[in-house]
C-alpha cells in the first residue's frame, strides 16, 4: 500500500540513517535530499530503493561517507573537487557558490570533481543551476556495462548526461539520459519476471546480439541507445568525466574487495554557461517560442515535465513509497 | 571513372569558384578548405557534391559571401560573432587565435556564432582544436527536419553535434552526429532508387510512422536517432547553438523568397576545454588507455578512424572524385 510523508519529513529520515552509517551532517544531507527528490518525483529507480545499495557501500568501507572535498581553484573558468572517495553532491554542493561566480565572470565555466561516487539521479545536480538562469551541462561515468559499438565486452558505463536550461516562465526544460540503451535494473527485473528484452538491448558473453536478460547479466553486456551514436557518446562521456577530471574509467572500477557496495568511483563534469552573454534579447523568451513550437507541433510532452507534474502532486499529498518502504526507513533510523 | 587529384589544388580549384560568386578571398578559403576536407575524407554528403547548394545561396543572395565577420569579446570566457548573414567557418577562423587564448587562460571558453550559414561538416571545426591539445564540443542547428518526440510535424534540425579530443599518438578522437535519424540526402536516394526507409526513420504529414521516403518528403519529417533521447539531443542542440547565440531556431528558417538557396541560417556555438587544467598527470596518455580497453573489447573502430585511413590514401594518391565532377568543377572556375 502507498503512504505519503512530506517531502521534508522524508529527508530528515534519509539523513538521519546516513547519519548512523558513518556520513558527516553534510554529506547526509545532500544524499538525503537527492534521493528525496528523485522519489517525490517518481523517479524511483533512484529514490528510496537505492537506500540498501548507499549503506552496502558506506558498510564496507568502499565510501568514505565523512569525507572533507577539497576544492582547487585552477583557472578563472576552471574548478577540480578532489572528493577524496567521497560522494559527488556534497563535493559539488561545497563548490557551487564559486562556480556561479566563475560562470557569471567568465561567461562559462567548469567543474571537475574525481575520486567521487555517483549512485544518484544526475538532474537534480543541474535542475537548480537552471532556476538561478544558467545552462548547466553535466557528465557522469560509472561502471562498465556497456559494450563499444560491434564489440564483445563492456568497457563504458551506463553514464548519464544531463542537461537544463531556464525558461521563461514555469519549471526549466531538465533531461538526464542514460548512454546505456537500458539500465541494469530493468534488466534484472525482466530476468526475475522471466520477460525477453526488446531487440537490439544487449550482448552475451560472446558479444552476440541478445534477448534473453539472463545472458546480458551472465557475463554479457549492454548496449549504448541509437547504436554507433549512443556508443560515441558513451565514450565522450568518459572522455569528459573521468578522462578530464583525473577519476577512474568505468572499466577501472574495481569494488571485488568490498562486498555489499554498489556505487562506482567515477568522475563528474560540470559546464555551467551564463546565457545573458549571448546575443539574445531575452534568453528565455527565446525558450518559450521554442517550447511553443514543440507544443504546436503535437510533441508528447517537454523533458522533465513528468517529473514536475508528479512533484507537483507530491507538494499538495505529500512525497508517495510504500507503507513497508517507509517501515523499513524508520527502522534504519533507529525511529 | 573516378579520379585523384592533390588536396591543395581541390582547394584552390573550389576557392576559384567561390570566388566567382562573390565570395571574400577569405570566405572562398575557408568554405573551400572544409568542402575539400570532407570530400578527403570520404564524407562525400559534404564534399564536392555541395557546391551546386553553395553557389545557389550565393548567388540568390541568400548567403554574403563578403560578410566580415563582427568579433565581440564579451567576457574572460565568452566570445561572441555575428557572421553578418556569412559563412560560419570564416566566421570561426577570424576568431580561432583568441578563443585558443581565452581556453588556456580561463581553463574554458565558449565561442557562440550567430546569423550565420553552416552548410559543411561539422567535424571540422573541432579536429583542429584537438591537434592543439583541446577538448572541443560544437553544436549547430539547421532547418526544420526533425519531429519532437510523439509530434506530428517538424521543429528541429537535423543538428550535428561534434566533439574532438588529443590522444596521446596518432590523429585524435573526433566524432560528429546528427541528431537526425537520417539525413535528408538518404531519404530522397531512397525515394529516387524506390527503396523503402528502415522502420522508425520518420513519419508521414499527419504524424503517422511510415517506411515510405515519399511520404516523409511530402509534408513528412525526420525522426530523432534513438527515440525519446535522441529528441532531447535535438532540442539541447536548438538551445546551445540557436537559443544561446541569438541565431534563428531551425523552425524559423524561411528562406522561400530566395529560390535556390540551400543553406539554413543558422547558429554555432563552441566549447574548448584545456585539459591540462584537469587533475590527470597525462591526459592523452589516459585517453590512451581508454582507446586500449576500446580495441581490447573488439570495439569495431573509434570515431573518425575511417576518415584517417581515406585521408592516408588521399595523402599518397590525391583526393578522390568522378571525373565528371572534376571537369564541372573546372568549368564553374572558368579553367
Amino acid at each position: 500500500m502507498s503512504v505519503r510523508i512530506p517531502f521534508d519529513d522524508l529527508v530528515a529520515l534519509l539523513a538521519a540513517i546516513l547519519r548512523r552509517h558513518r556520513c558527516s551532517e553534510r554529506t547526509a544531507a545532500s544524499i538525503a535530499a537527492n534521493m528525496a527528490a528523485a522519489q517525490r518525483d517518481g523517479a524511483l529507480s533512484h529514490g528510496v530503493f537505492r537506500v540498501g545499495g548507499y549503506l552496502g557501500s558506506l558498510d564496507s568501507g568502499w565510501v568514505d561517507g565523512e569525507a572533507v572535498p577539497v576544492v582547487e581553484d585552477v583557472a578563472p573558468g576552471f574548478l577540480r573537487i578532489d572528493a577524496r572517495n567521497g560522494f559527488a553532491q556534497p563535493a559539488l554542493a561545497r563548490a557551487r557558490a564559486a562556480l556561479l561566480d566563475k560562470a557569471e565572470i567568465n561567461g562559462i565555466a567548469l567543474l571537475s570533481i574525481r575520486n567521487s561516487h555517483h549512485f544518484g539521479a544526475l538532474w537534480p545536480d543541474v535542475e537548480p543551476f537552471a532556476r538561478d538562469g544558467f545552462v548547466a551541462l553535466a557528465m557522469v561515468n560509472s561502471m562498465a556495462s556497456v559494450v563499444p559499438y560491434g564489440g564483445h565486452s563492456k568497457v563504458f558505463g551506463t553514464n548519464p548526461l544531463a542537461f537544463a536550461a531556464p525558461r521563461g516562465s514555469g519549471d526549466p526544460l531538465v533531461f538526464d539520459l542514460a548512454a546505456a540503451a537500458l539500465s541494469n535494473g530493468d534488466v534484472q527485473l525482466a530476468a526475475r519476471e522471466g520477460r525477453q528484452l526488446d531487440p537490439g538491448m544487449g550482448v552475451d558473453r560472446h558479444g552476440h546480439p541478445t534477448t534473453d536478460p539472463n545472458a546480458v547479466l551472465d557475463g554479457g553486456a549492454l548496449n549504448a541507445f541509437g547504436g554507433h551514436k549512443g556508443a560515441a557518446l558513451a565514450l565522450m562521456m568518459e572522455v569528459m568525466s573521468a578522462g578530464l577530471s583525473g577519476g577512474n574509467f568505468s572499466f577501472e572500477v574495481d569494488w571485488s574487495d568490498h562486498p555489499g557496495a554498489a556505487t562506482p568511483r567515477s568522475g563528474e563534469t560540470l559546464i555551467l554557461i551564463d546565457p545573458r552573454r549571448g546575443a539574445s534579447r531575452d534568453f528565455t523568451a527565446r525558450i518559450e517560442q521554442l517550447v511553443g513550437a514543440i507544443r504546436a507541433a503535437g510533441g508528447e510532452r517537454l523533458p522533465g515535465e513528468r517529473r514536475y507534474a508528479i512533484r507537483r502532486e507530491a507538494a499538495r499529498l505529500g512525497v508517495a513509497l510504500e507503507e513497508q518502504e517507509l517501515a523499513e526507513l524508520r527502522r534504519l533510523a533507529g525511529q
